[in-house]
């Protein structure tokens, strides 16, 4: 036992292992490495360091993240409670007593604190990454799609026409917002931890702007206590995860949806979807299922963490231990739904004309017609009124909206002319959008273009 | 790609990864060969395999039982999507086409059913029988200590004087409902899925009936569509998993405080504390702290298998596929949690006399006092008023409880009389307690003996 | 302020109208006064009431419970902290100082405990009775549709034809599941908290039995500290309206599916649906919507509940007071959910043939065929192949299962005859099904007239 | 039924009941009445509202305000679905078929978006000013404390000698980060949704840039249908509401403590206890229990709203309606409790010397001796190692750290000195740290000087 001195026996092997957090925080290696390099470096530079001491903490850490990134890691350090100890025993082995000095200074909380805030700056990157990878995908389908119409739904009722590339920029937008979101996280996590020590800093002069310089941390943290207690970084980040699952969650419902032979409006991939072990003819979307199902799992992350951190009282406690989990595994999970959401929409096929004929002959242009109504003066709630008898008198004769002649329409109101009839034509609906962010073909390649330029620049 | 036979490309690489489950569902292995063997003998019950076939299928099925339980599993079957894929796998290379034959009638759907639910029974005994151990370990302790003193608290104030072996009889209650939570799972669980098939049973004349007593399973399943679609039975289990850990988080919490400085009531052995890296006078709680955190963990997994389920249009899809972690980890930490409080119970110290002069001196007598004032006559409104007053008139004078005189209780209440006196001593304020439920030694040592009984018992 | 006879300033404002829970708790009257006249009645058995105080106490409490039913309620007890002291309060303008008395050997704690107990025991009935006349209706519509064909689906992809009523069995099998977990709420809730007083019981000669007799509690509790601490049957309560409540977002999911468009399987009443402000053709499943929607609200409760229970220490806290609130809106959600799923089913109209004539053509045999293979003798892996490659054949030539000629079948596998071209034809599909649970007609109706049997016999 | 023209029937009274939200979104009265103007304004501009009919709009609605905030509100205006309904209604009332013009080019989805987001920003400068009123008590109460000393802990255990001052500023440090998330929800909700309309813009000439200039938004949405489908800023407000509450509960969990037997640090003030029914002489934190408790409340609206937006398909879906009451009711519930827990903290008088002579002769220095030995050049992990066996002397000794002699610690380490004794004084200890950071009380001074002009200056 590393630091249990005063203590008679040792711990209980069930508890060991039940307290044991090696196989969670193993993936902290490069970080845990990074930070005592800052830290020996700036003990060195207020003397508590020998050059020669420094020489040997360095080369021996240096050459401990090279046997793990290779395969010379050696296997009887997996049984260590922690990747921290690990690395202190290994490097007591490769540099002897002068690897006892690494610790001064220091204590686990702002060792861990340092460690998992590095972590959070490059995950977040990370992230951010495939989420512009998604974006790319989707923007280059809507240039495919500026023209594929298709209904847009409210209540999952078919309410007006609109296309597909439309229907992909509101996913543009969620992206864009699920990025921001992680700007805020790296800014949380952008300050340094270490010189904390264990919850009140030291009487020796570390110097803490030196270890924020050589990390690269945006500022340092201004109280030592709250900076061992925090984890603010780590449920944002979890919000940020969760609500990005949440919108892939709506597009993959929407995959599936539009997989149905009901809707038979995409075929993905073989290369996404699996077939049944009893009913040969099934193509199954797997991904896009797994996807959907996979935001719980985030949510309840959220849900852990928080629950954790209730009602704790200052300064560290052994709960926090339970921070790890759910964070790593809500990367892993956003970053792989991302990846195969990605691919999933490259290879899909879409049935382009789908909706073309039956969008013409449906009732989804009503609300243009309204529209034009009031352009004639009539108040809205009028105009409501009279497509809606329209709607209902064509209902009861069994007719379309395109069938409906001008005699038709005069029936209900006198006013409509010989020009309206166009109104009831799909071809030109969406061209007849006239506000910013509705889906007129033109301002949708405008947006299609200025998204082209926002995604290069970065 | 076992079942793919219509498809043309293979699953992208990184969707096979995202999608494979072996990891995970490897743990169902004995649950799976256990549901194959029951579905073999039925299949040869009713004609369709042969005598060699069956015994073919069932040699292989045990050897491969053997060879995970030993270490000759072939490590390449790692590698297959799930354990039922690497069984069947598995049994190709051993017997060759006669395995093909296993999967006649059934399912992944009913087949996955199956593993779940005879795994499900078993993990609640496990549960049940780490329980009682707590429960065991939790009763020896309250047999030593039905005469220690110690506050009870409400709003973590001092209310009235309680033994520490009523408090905990407190907690053996809990553990009761907690053990009748899991008996409810098990009969939630206890119904035959196969012949179930994919979701509408099957043109086969396999025999329910025959593999539901085979499994000793209750009852069979009565709709093939519920059947694969419900996971009912792990909700129930998280739910179970999430108040036994509440409970825990608890008694975690009360070893905690008792353990602080300021409480100093119990002393954890060495075996279930830690010491410090920085401070190393440090004693530190950390499995009760352990505990406490990872009740968080429980809840998430509750508020991830609920979020999945949500809104799922029936029958199986594929989201499904994500109820194993929430539940397997929630059994593995409910259960490490159990086992960590028992021993940590087991060998703690307890400091027998800490509230003994206190509470002597203390005002959490007041309610006695109370009390006896309405055997007098006087209501309880009026008697509450008027302890009330005594506080406050001691606290005025700076005194406790026991120092006040007849004359003293007089100026407040003129109708105290000598005797009265006793009712301000702590020493008996236990035995006066009447009503069952309460901490009267005899009750106590009562209860402790039902418990004993009842224990043994099972 | 009632109780508060020895501090010096009042509540603070703000924390008074933070504190209070009147609005809430109001709606715990009737059993307030149910408990009350039972812990009177009891005084009154052990001589801590005269005749005449007793009397005078039923009388004043009876009243007050007419004056809340009534409209003679008076308007200044709505300031009260919560219904117990508004009660109290009232009782004294009543029926002055013997009003007093009534406090006697009774704490808040198992004051609030048996309102709890009362009020729970009396909404799972509730909840039954509802659950009933969903399953009645949910009955009523399958008796009409033992023959109407639809896909059933898996992944959401067609897999087999099963017809509506084996779909609404399902649902059957759900409510039931979910009528037992109020059962087990039932039982949870079935004892008697009545004379654990604040923690510890009390040094009067309360009789527990009695009042445990009076109020028809199963037993009484058996630790007076656990009694006051525990709220296991509020979080049981939420478990099961959080799965109730799952339940009915399936089957809300698969009724806007359904009213789709696409699908254009049933078509909503008018007395559930709703228009768009600016959309007059449209006819949303608005209902259907706010019961998937609110399942949120329902988790989202029993989290808000487990966490607020997690790590307290015993006894009561006031925490505790955060459990009205999720436990009396999960009840009114759920409620609300069942009575307009239940009129939502029993007016929609069924577009009985919408599914027919797809059926008829489509590949979802495949999996009778393959088992009519496997009755030839072929294993079961090889007939799936072989199927696989007849779905596929089809594709190719742009043809329907119903389309295959008797060569075309000898092209891929020799061994198929002029009879199993039958297996190709929806019209006989389901009643070529042989295990119990299966959509069978013959045995979806025998199922029918068990649970007719079942619900007229409660 | 206002926009019902095609329906037969009305919707059914239980059904109209369930989909009401009009005793929840009347609070956005203000902010529905603004955007109305706003949008009339756009439309008289446009040209479809004449001056008469804008004048008349206008005036309605300023009507209809004041009416709602004096006691002219017409009472059958309640019975109306939701707030926007009514204020139509009465505006035709009052002003006539004009009424009906209000609603030309809007649509309930876009109208209602612009309400929330009026509101949220609203909401989110209110938090924030409560926010630095707590911020402002605590540094109030941090200035009087700068050497109130108090032992600072890990996992509870007594660790280091702080003071109050250091204490509290680790909340100053929490609730800026607390600000900040709350900075970010506006900027996530500044953005102008008017002209979106149901889910695709609109035919008519609507001017997008004059009402986000009226309505004071940073810029308008880019994407009709992301913009009526979108509730992200309501779920980062219910996670800025919920990492606020988490931190009030950590102080919270602080006050309970501090103001038990046990710890006897505090004091709350009469004006924010309670006491007992049955125990006199109890003071009870009831407002810190109750804070404490509500962040369950706060985390189950997240997980609320989170678990409705799963798997939604776009646009609109009536699910959406269920995101008021999370999002209302965690504004009031962190409002509530920022505001208690200020007045909690302004008024609770702390026992200043509490702790000196016993944190005096505690072994709470031991990391201070262990880095002087540092500054001498012993290795930390050995000068950790012989600290641990002092501690360890003197326990078995029974004797404190300041009653060690020099030759007590020499007979641990040879290299102790005269002047090392005074090391293990407490008085100066505060004194020695160096970090920044750390409870030095210069620093500590410093901090509140720099807080204090930060919060003024806002």
């Amino acid at each position: 036992m590393l630091w249990g001195g005063r203590f008679r026996k040792n711990l209980d092997k069930a508890a060991l292992r039940f307290s044991t957090s090696f196989p969670i925080d193993i993936r902290l290696l490069p970080e845990d490495i990074e930070g005592s390099l800052a830290h020996a470096e700036m003990l060195s530079k207020i003397g508590l360091l020998s050059q020669k001491e420094f020489d040997d903490i360095a080369g021996g850490l240096k050459k401990i993240e090279k046997e793990w990134n290779g395969s010379a890691w050696p296997k009887d350090l997996d049984s260590y409670e922690d990747v921290h100890s690990a690395i202190e025993a290994r490097l007591y082995e490769l540099i002897g007593d002068a690897a006892g000095k690494l610790h001064t200074g220091r204590s686990r909380n702002d060792q861990i604190a340092t460690c998992e805030r590095l972590w959070t700056k490059k995950a977040c990157l990370q992230i951010k990454s495939l989420q512009v990878s998604l974006q790319k995908t989707l923007l280059s389908s809507a240039e495919r799609h500026t023209e594929t119409l298709m209904p847009g739904y409210t209540h999952l009722q078919r309410a007006q026409p609109i296309s597909l590339a439309f229907h992909f920029l509101a996913y543009m937008e969620m992206l864009e917002r699920d990025k921001n979101r992680f700007v805020h996280v790296i800014e949380a996590s952008d300050s340094n931890p270490l010189g904390s020590a264990a919850l009140a800093g030291s009487t020796l002069p570390l110097d803490r702007e030196l270890t924020r310089q050589i990390l690269r941390f945006e500022k340092s943290t201004a109280n030592a206590m709250d900076t061992v207690s925090d984890r603010d970084y780590f449920l944002d980040f979890l919000h940020a995860c969760g609500v990005g699952m949440m919108h892939l969650s709506r597009l993959a419902e929407e995959m599936i949806l539009w997989s149905t032979s009901e809707w038979n409006f995409i075929q993905l991939s073989d290369e996404y979807s699996t077939g049944s072990s009893l009913m040969p003819q099934k193509k199954n979307p797997d991904m896009a299922e797994l996807i959907r199902g996979k935001v719980g799992r985030v949510y309840g992350h959220y849900m852990a963490l928080s629950t954790t951190m209730k009602g704790l009282p200052l300064s560290y406690n052994r709960d926090l231990q339970e921070d790890k989990i759910p964070v790593f595994d809500s990367f892993d999970t956003y970053c792989d739904c991302l990846e195969i959401m990605t691919g999933m929409i490259a290879t899909m096929r879409v049935n382009d004309r789908r909706f073309e004929s039956e969008l013409a002959g449906s009732f989804s242009l009503a609300t243009d017609l309204a529209d034009a109504l009031v352009m004639k003066g009539v108040a809205f709630r009028e105009a409501h009124r009279i497509v809606g008898q329209i709607v209902q008198f064509a209902e009861e004769k069994g007719q379309k909206f395109s069938d409906l002649s001008l005699s038709d329409l005069k029936t209900i109101y006198s006013g409509f002319a010989e020009s309206d009839l166009e109104l009831l034509k799909i071809e030109q609906a969406l061209k007849r959008k006239k506000t910013t962010g509705s889906p007129n073909p033109d301002l949708v390649k405008q947006q299609i273009e200025r998204w082209r330029k926002t995604l290069t620049a970065k």
